[in-house]
């Protein structure tokens, strides 16, 4: 059973969406990636979106570029949290894609991360399971410090660099 | 038996909607105009865009404004061309609400018209339907000359102006 | 005798408008492929735009990048429902295309696709020609159970290759 | 125990803040409202975002505007889940306060609703302590209901006075 | 005779060229002021752009806004310096209008101006004369004295009030 | 003697520059290329603006990037048409060369063409001339018609290509 | 003798400016206010860069809108550091002269403030005196404590606000 | 004792940073160069930014890139003149970098420089310093010397080059 489904738009978005992927298995929560098109396959986004509560779904990443509406779509029949992943596109960088996730209307929220920002996406998921899940908590606690002696160790290597040119 | 629906995401963007159904109107095409929401009213989206064609509705416009996903979502459920008219919003006149409807991925069009031009949405379906009826055609013919003389007006009435001037 | 006439402003636009040529022809429907420019050929413009319809031509779509003007010079002669197909350009991702062509004056629509959009301008001219022949709007809904299909196989297949992993 | 905290940047944004803490009230979660500057009164912040999770508190809400920091650095130092609040300033509409807070580098991520979208950053709490809480997720079914029913009646409405006129 | 023609694509665009008119008239260079729209009215503007040479016109100043087309329709139709002024919108302050009169493609130049500059097309299509005719070149340098001399007593006037306070 | 004198900001535009240089020589117009930088040598951009109609310049060219000052620091010294020829950039294409040349303030014009327009720059100025030069004006009708014949023959050609395959 | 010389490009500019001679006041910081423009008085803007430091200025504030050159201009030919301070237009809210600021070429910096950010570039030239003077230093510190306390009191007063409703 | 601290977000950033570290080394500025994340480091931030003044700092210049808050944190907790250099991203060119670090609430200044401008805030800090320090000042007068030679010469060698050809 899944606690976190990653749908992509289009199977060409898989690299955007595989450091979401990757850092939710990390952590061992499992998750299943889904490439469902809101305009495509809409009536697997409507049952997908209808069934992922009672299929035990606890949030729910929509990955999608240009005139990005998968994650209104899903949230518009779904109450779990959806965060919403933007992807590049030639478009001012992904400016389309942004705008069409991040801008939704009054009633309907979904959670906008930054453009191609896979691994965030993935960690914001763990962030909100870690709300019920004190063990996740406890692993982004982990990370953070990791990150931190990972910036740390780049200091000192820096200094050490530059001392000796 | 409406040829034309129009559809709004929310009863505030009328204002905009209504130079389309006036257009429509003085042509004599029946035209329904309703409020249906892509994220709030999802399972009527759904139930309108599966079933228009079969009521006899030939052309649909899209009215919404932010991350305007309404004509997306009608166009992924029918064949019918879908008009999309982007409502201006304060991000930057409207860009979000434009590149929403405008930048959608390949396989479902939808023919967007400029920020708030609704006469525009209205006459596009005219034009659209013109195709296929010999009279709209007609009176597009009509509807033009109108225009020309419209402005030739305006250039004589300013030439006078400015020479008295 | 065409139903749909694509026009470019100039022959490098070709591997932009070059799908919508393609998914026209996959439907059987008669088109004409033209290098008509606005500002370097304005008396051609002028003759295209005002014989099209006589000539049996339904739907025109045209091809233009930077201040693409093609469109609103065609539309400004014909009733013909007209489709702006904008190029991408280096000017933030072709915004200045897709802004040329979309923002058009009350009065004279042009029905806009997306950047570099060339088969949903095709299919956009499918969907207008749809309306009046009932055999194009039938194998519309085939392309669209066939884009349906290819989604659910990579769907699949993405889960094939992830449960192996 | 407040279960949501929402910071904002300067008491002058109070009204964009105030729709999340009304919808927050009126689902009954115990809400704290503070002004808490990244920038003016960094000490708090950092002791803010340390104690917040001893605290009980669950979500975080942070508005700002302009250079929109507040999320980030908030966001820094806990790793609960922090809703980013972009207020619309003279800048494109808000587009600097929004890129500020959606485009945050890999390993902090902050959770972006719309500009001004204050009733959707508190839904956005709410849909995440939902996970935990059930009957916060069935209350927010109930909301969803009410939006529809609220659009259903606003189409009704529209098809009366149309009908008359 | 007139030596320069104003051009606007809507009688709403008269107080955006009216400093232009303005100027021309204090420098007593004949001018004509015409609404004349590219796509309204296109045989009126091509007959302009064909004839403007023979009747002894020697600038052209095309002001118009969104879409705007006309400085490059009758750019296409005569060797005539041409002008262009873009006319502000809701569209970002009027980018629209701007890219699409400046980007023109290579071989029809069109001479862009500031978004509402009005006054700066007017000066423009002096220094254009200038070049030909030695009367018009001595009371530029006049003007541009009297613009130094407005500055330096603002300067001053200024000094004056800040001792003062 | 030179009739137009094109400068640019840095060495480094030499290759925008080009295109106006090439087109001006084919047309027998003795023109002279740059080096002068608003920032880096404003005595030599102050001198030569002063002293350019002295020396029998009747059009200057002025091509920069980025913070692009160079064509209004040469119009603040004198009235001779200022062509502003923006540069290309990383910023969203060029937009920061575009605005800081088309957008000055009243009184001071730059004719501003396109990002990286150089071809245009130089018909520009040759459009300019031509309205004192009957010959240059000769020779740009010339130039007109064989652009057209371009055109007319990618048409051909193009209907060829399509009619084999 | 003056420490800091604001600079603005148009008398217009007057209240966009006067939150930083306000500020620079308050810390007894002598200053003085000018009218030169890049464009109309460039012999002004010359003679003053060259003899800023001469006179005993230290950091020069300059204020410009649009095509914003006056901050590049001064700089050209000084060493002193220049902040530059862009005023809200209509293009974008600003961006425009934002641009034309802080885009400067390498070798020539300008020290960029917010759009209207009248009060922070004064605070920014206090900084940059703070490093000669620590008398000023010592008063920046004290404003900073007081803006702290300021952004307190306000969180104290909205907490007691709630709790009475 | 580094007079001028650099710090970057990620050790990525580097290759921007780099030029700002050269120059101020070729002036014989002491200059220390580190990675320190607002978001990954906080503490660290925290630490350096309360006592750079005291260990000596006198000017920081923070590179950051994206939702870029390094600037503005480190500017929280200093009075110090704090530059702040955006780094180049995909979206639009670095404009997001650009306004994170920018647009600034009143009260906390950051000194922006261009995107990208490693150069140009190395400058910037040796003006800041040159306030204090005559020999810095003089160096700077001899460095904007040579960039004038470099100029001249490159516009020497272009004109031997045309000539030749």
């Amino acid at each position: 059973m899944s606690k976190v489904a990653i749908i992509m738009g289009s199977k060409s978005d898989f690299n955007v969406v595989k450091p979401a992927a990757d850092v939710l298995k990390s952590f061992g929560v499992e998750t299943e990636v889904r490439v469902i098109s809101a305009h495509r396959t809409p009536e697997e986004a409507h049952g997908f979106s209808l069934n992922a509560e009672k299929r035990g779904v606890e949030v729910i990443i929509c990955a999608a570029g240009k005139a990005a509406h998968l994650g209104g779509v899903i949230a518009a029949n779904t109450t779990l949290p959806v965060i919403g992943l933007p992807v590049k596109t030639d478009m001012m960088g992904g400016l389309d894609s942004l705008l069409s996730i991040v801008q939704m209307p009054s009633g309907i929220p979904v959670a906008c991360v930054g453009v191609n920002g896979g691994e965030n996406a993935g960690l914001l998921a763990l962030q909100i399971l870690g709300v019920k899940y004190p063990e996740i908590s406890v692993k982004l606690k982990e990370y953070k410090k990791n990150m931190r002696k990972k910036i740390n160790a780049d200091d000192e290597a820096l200094q050490r660099e530059i001392s000796q040119t």
